[in-house]
């Protein structure tokens, strides 16, 4: 019934930063935005959501669409997909664009992940869907 | 460059009742896990990674993969992808599981949104695609 994820969820107090980093550098469209609140981007398949969790933890009022409140404090984790062939060229774009790459190595079974922080601290994982099994 | 999300992370104190949630109540396959640290599921082409933030956020030891350490407390979001013509027999199963369902409402360009908690008190969303222009 669940075909995968729709949308990942981050958290950042600076929305503008992470806007810098998610679309500025990694060229992914921002799709929606509420001011001080979140900005969305659009990730392939996926959405990726950057929250202000002061903001998202509000219950929504009483004229607003009933969407419930969460938001969470410390270093979050996403792991986007990158083809296994442009992982090299991301690399390259991360270290001239002065990002510093965290970690970079192969798992056991042969797959390659690169991490790096977005401006909030969160964990941004680069991988091919073969970390996993999955083709791309 | 980037084609998607491949892997989104909640946190949860509890994975025993993370198992139950996401692979006893949601069918999602568990595929990997580490006692008191993670537990992860498939999630069709995407995983949904559990982590227990005390654990995640220590620091690799020397001799283990360098897998930067992360960690988030509260209330995290993530919307697992459903056909729209899934999201009725959805919904039954939940009510018949016992699970509250928060918020099920339409949007104002019409697709639907279906929200829970899971054990850890996690905002999960289920909806189609078509939330944002994409297909299935």
């Amino acid at each position: 019934m669940i075909t995968g994820v729709l949308e990942a969820a981050v958290y950042a107090e600076d929305l503008e930063a992470a806007r810098g980093f998610y679309t500025g550098m990694l060229d992914l469209p921002e799709i929606a935005a509420v001011e001080g609140r979140h900005v969305f981007f659009r990730c392939g398949e996926s959405v990726l959501l950057v929250f202000r969790a002061a903001a998202s933890r509000q219950p929504p009022g009483p004229d607003a669409l009933p969407v419930p409140p969460h938001g969470a404090e410390g270093a979050g984790h996403v792991c986007l997909r990158v083809a296994k062939e442009h992982l090299d060229p991301l690399a390259t774009r991360l270290e001239s664009a002065g990002v510093a790459i965290e970690s970079d190595f192969r798992w056991p079974h042969g797959p390659r992940s690169i991490y790096v922080r977005d401006p909030a601290g969160n964990s941004v994982e680069f991988a091919a869907g073969e970390l996993w099994g999955l083709d791309g």
